[in-house]
């Protein structure tokens, strides 16, 4: 990695952390230049306005979160065994990657939603992204057995992302120290029911 | 209703609006100044500051809400007939009340989980007042005997919550058409499980 290209990172990184707190369109290249110790001309250089570094920030917090929630999962089976890590290495992101302010996505969701550009379009891109690879992740525990082959898979992925967004929303704003066990415990609910409905389908199958 | 007291409402509704689109922080006093046509110094004799704007624009969205969402269940007989209507006017009130930039409390949230302070603590009593009206409703449903007794209450309200968050990230962001039906499915299979464990149960328990 050149030094330029190391410089970038660090300031995407700082960039992450701030924008985590005082939202996406919180953030200023004032405010960078302040955290980062550059000067905005310096800044600049490496983001030609304001939007590119909001787009720049996605793409940088995007692949934290394939880092630190995706990748650590391929060392596990394919099938339920992956998509068990998946979900709880997700739902304890936010304790782990130190945001300060939780997920920009979530936030950067609700605060672009009703602002139509190219920052909005890549925001629902990036969550259909994700909301794809969870779609995916469930269709090979279909598909490896480890599910019932009559799984709504896309009712299941929205199912559980509910349940993370709620868990979110419990602990950033109540402070609720029981959030994530109740999010754990609607997964594996959700999961053991359609395990469940998996043995007597496949006998009748037979 | 004084003629004051008629404008403060009329400001308030305007306010509204705007923060649904622009974020509760992103509005300013020169702005609702612009969209009702009165004067800052004007608006400055109704709310003493913005924080107190943002306080009274709480307070009248939660007072909407309560409008729509609360007074019309109460036609209904308590238990789930009531709880079920409750649950579907919050799913559809994004489309009832045309608030453009989708429910307010969800976008406060994520907005000031982290900006300590009197605006913060009053998102977080709405947001717990508001889950503990639905706690309450299960409860009455429990009591009823529409729900098993055995009805694991708080878990059961943190789920709903969870699919009518989801269902609204993915009608916002995603403009998807079945984000509505996905949640009511959700809602209905939580409810039906918990409704066929009550015969067993209470068999036993004879």
């Amino acid at each position: 990695m050149s030094k330029g290209e190391q410089t970038r990172q660090a300031i995407l990184d700082t960039a992450v952390r701030l924008a985590s707190e005082v939202g996406l369109d919180g953030l200023t290249i004032g405010e960078l230049a302040a955290a980062t110790g550059m000067s905005k001309s310096g800044l600049f250089a490496h983001f030609g306005s304001r939007e590119d570094l909001q787009l720049a920030l996605l793409h940088h917090a995007a692949q934290q979160f394939t880092d630190d929630v995706l990748l650590p999962s391929l060392k596990e089976k394919r099938g339920l065994p992956r998509l068990q890590v998946i979900i709880e290495r997700w739902l304890t992101r936010q304790q782990r990657s130190r945001l300060p302010g939780g997920c920009i996505f979530v936030a950067a969701s609700t605060e672009f939603d009703d602002k139509p550009g190219p920052v909005r379009d890549e925001i629902g891109r990036y969550q259909h992204r994700w909301r794809d690879g969870l779609i995916r992740a469930i269709a090979f525990a279909v598909e490896s057995g480890d599910l019932a082959p009559k799984t709504e898979v896309e009712q299941l992925a929205f199912e559980i992302y509910g349940l993370v967004l709620a868990a979110h929303h419990d602990e950033r704003l109540f402070g609720d120290r029981h959030a994530l066990d109740r999010a754990r415990r609607g997964v594996a609910q959700r999961l053991a029911a359609t395990r469940a409905q998996s043995k007597p389908r496949r006998a009748r199958a037979a």
